[in-house]
């Protein structure tokens, strides 16, 4: 087994930097390099304040330096750990230390990447015996630096045995399901699932951020209030350890100076505009939307929320528009008051089965690509390294589906596509569609923003119904377009044309 | 000028075929060519039908004759139609015909195609000096026949001076507007508004079949009823000449004999799953929602529609996720005995303004795109060609848009990137969003399916809001991603990061 020794690191941003210090902390020298030199100070300074990574950190000013800095010895090779932006700096960066790669050297990319992108380089990088992996890090800053949840994919031989050993020291571990780390598969699957999970995240926030409205709107309450509903919920039943319900708690009652309320809620001075899509430092919310149109999984709830969140950057337009209409603004719903505690937990539930419609249309992403590109991931692997140290973290959900998976990958039964046919998922999206339908029903009445937890109403509607109106709209296609049709029940299990067409329009 | 006098056309299907047979009866002189050689003898046979076209279409078995027997003088640019699935085979067929073309021939490229597959054909074209032309036929199989809406984009000497003399006199003709052609700009433009406008008529066609929906599970409508309602629909005020609430008004009334009764509804024994997204035949709703999120505007009304329509295809899983839970089916609403003149009218509102949140969300990405790539393209003309032979045809919405465009681009005003900022726009939503929450309201209430119809709403409600709910969700990302947030007013009309960065965890 190879032991790595030495490390470079380039990208000295909140995520490189964390990873640097987190390394140093395991006993790694590192070598770190950022086109912002700043930044590369910053770790550096960082490292100073604790022993056992003080001096282990250094800082180089150009690729020729930092590449010849760490095993230099040729018959060992070298771990290159990429934490940049996605998209061109990783080419740029190739290009620059292109002539200083050893064969057999492996570079680790650690950043957001577009799958697409990291197979690209993957063949690149393979003409020159340099193996090129793809891997998600997940759970944001503070995870980098203790321990994230690690999602690499690309050559199998580098990952299980070089790797795997080395990521499995560094990545977080969770109680029930061990280290946060596997190997995901080949080529860009690495990349693919992060993405993913960045997709169910930004269903998830929606969700949150819209309960969090309704809270303030319909029922009135305080940030305290809601902070403390929040931190409750994530300490039981289908919210247990949810980790964005659980930071949801600490938000709402944070002070500006510690536990003083009279220093005012840091949360009550937020902007309501989330910029990382429109400015493009994001991808994976866009990435996640197009691919479950490019693979045709229909991801309501994953949409719905990223064009929220889009709308949401354009504060301008926003601006400008509410000055030339009178809509409506949320309200309180008076109604609510002899029944609050009902409704609160009508919205617990609501929020469950809505972040376990995100799950699905996640999963069911992931699933159909693993088949089509014979990645063969293993599912109930992804959802025992998001477990810990991630963003989607919610230990119920993981419970219910990481068992069913794997039963299901040691059997011999086709490969789970849909995890809402899984009977304990079906059972409790049948439990909560009461609550999930009455209190989009009171949000749309008071006003209150709910696109995410409509979505998934409807998602959960039509995906349950074998009478749909598009009915209607198939004979519209089959009227202008001659698409044709299928006649009721005819090819019930096949998704193909039907082969009837009508002369709708008299002649 | 040009004066094509023979045309030689790709692809005998559908739109092919009636493109070919309009070429006759303007007297063209037609050499087909399709891989199906009985598509070709099919369009042969319908020619020999009509005096003005006998004789005018013959068929070729091999690229070789065909690509010889039209305009064989090199001093005559030839022109060459493209109406062929998109993808690979437009790459197929030039590498075949490549060694035929000459200097100065025009392919005119008239498929549903990927934009950026028709610009890396054009560079490839430009090599040869071939003109490669991306033209959108919009208006189905039955406009191809009697004149489509038609949106080519390209070279601007070729399209001004050789193609629009010759396209405008085989285009749609409206009242209001003439030709139905125009030069809608360089590159792949064309293709862009043509895969636009089957964006919009994606919202569309799920926003009447919704509407179609609710006639009958609230109101108990018979197809009668309801083909009524929208024929009066169409013959006036908003939804006037509006060809899919027209069209919806045939389809609703045609019986299989003729007027009786009797026979039965055609529309009845329709099933309820439209394919061609999951079967890959269709790109170009996978696509506009795909840019949709690219360029960062805000979809959720095509963004809903095509999902649903996504999950309509995959009508096996349906079936079994019926069987394992029991959550609502759609049914009469009661409360509306009293009342059901003033739900229809409710109704009529809703689906008007949802069908302007469409038109909002396509016309907004072609603004933006065209922005971005410099194309210039003018919305007034894009309007004026949709007034006729397309399907998004919508004559109150041309009215209010064409103008209102028109006088942007002839000021030196910032040109429109919003059309929901345009007053009398605002002024629709405003005057009809109530309709379209009572409707939505009654909707879910009754466990009818509104995915366009409630993301229209919550759309409408969050572009009007400077007070979202996202607040949360940027401190959500503050706190695990370190994104940084603005305070509240703080930086109104920047679309960017805000600096500030709080330490939400404690240590």
């Amino acid at each position: 087994m190879t032991k790595f020794t030495r490390i470079g690191i380039i990208g000295a941003g909140s995520m490189g930097g964390n990873m640097s210090l987190l390394f140093a902390e395991h006993g790694l020298q590192v070598s770190l390099y950022d086109v912002k030199q700043e930044s590369v100070q910053a770790v550096i300074d960082m490292a100073k304040e604790q022993d056992n990574t003080r001096d282990k950190v250094t800082g180089y000013k150009d690729y020729e330096t930092f590449m010849k800095s760490f095993n230099n010895d040729k018959q060992q090779p070298r771990l290159l750990v990429f934490s940049i932006t996605h998209g061109h700096p990783a080419d740029d960066v190739l290009a620059s230390i292109r002539q200083y790669l050893n064969k057999g050297d492996i570079i680790l990319d650690g950043g957001n990447e577009w799958y697409l992108d990291t197979e690209r380089r993957q063949k690149e990088m393979d003409k020159l015996g340099v193996y090129f992996i793809g891997m998600g890090v997940s759970g944001g800053y503070q995870s980098a630096r203790r321990g994230a949840s690690l999602s690499p994919g690309g050559n199998k031989d580098i990952l299980d045995n070089v790797l795997l050993p080395f990521l499995r020291t560094v990545c977080a571990k969770s109680e029930k399901g061990g280290d946060c780390v596997t190997n995901i598969g080949p080529a860009g699957s690495g990349h693919y699932v992060k993405m993913v999970h960045n997709g169910i995240e930004q269903g998830m926030l929606s969700i949150i951020c819209e309960a969090w409205g309704i809270f303030h709107a319909l029922l009135g309450f305080s940030e305290d209030d809601i902070g403390q509903i929040f931190t409750d919920w994530s300490k039981k039943s289908e919210l247990n350890n949810n980790f964005l319900i659980k930071i949801g708690g600490d938000i709402c009652t944070r002070h500006y100076k510690g536990d003083d309320p009279s220093s005012g809620h840091v949360l009550d001075d937020i902007e309501d505009k989330v910029v990382q899509d429109a400015d493009n430092t994001e991808g994976t919310g866009v990435w996640s939307l197009q691919e479950a149109a490019q693979v045709h999984i229909s991801a309501p709830t994953i949409a719905a929320a990223h064009l929220f969140r889009i709308a949401s950057a354009n504060r301008p337009d926003r601006i400008q528009f509410d000055k030339l209409v009178k809509l409506e603004k949320p309200r309180l719903a008076d109604v609510l008051k002899e029944k609050t505690e009902e409704f609160i937990e009508d919205l617990r539930g609501a929020v469950y089965i809505s972040i376990m419609a995100s799950f699905a249309q996640g999963c069911n992403l992931i699933s159909a690509t693993s088949h089509a590109k014979k990645w063969k991931i293993k599912m109930s692997e992804v959802i025992r390294i998001w477990r810990a140290g991630c963003i989607v973290q919610s230990d119920y959900i993981a419970d219910l589906l990481q068992p069913l998976y794997l039963e299901n990958e040691k059997s011999n039964d086709e490969p789970i596509t849909n995890i809402l046919l899984l009977k304990p998922v079906a059972a409790d999206i049948e439990k909560y569609y009461p609550a999930l339908k009455r209190v989009v029903l009171l949000a749309i009445e008071y006003g209150a923003h709910v696109p995410a937890l409509t979505a998934s109403l409807e998602y959960f509607k039509y995906v349950s119904s074998t009478d749909l109106p598009t009915q209607f709209m198939e004979a519209e296609l089959d009227y202008f377009g001659a698409h044709s049709y299928d006649l009721k029940s005819e090819h019930a299990m096949n998704i193909k044309k039907g082969p009837h067409h009508y002369e709708w329009k008299k002649p």
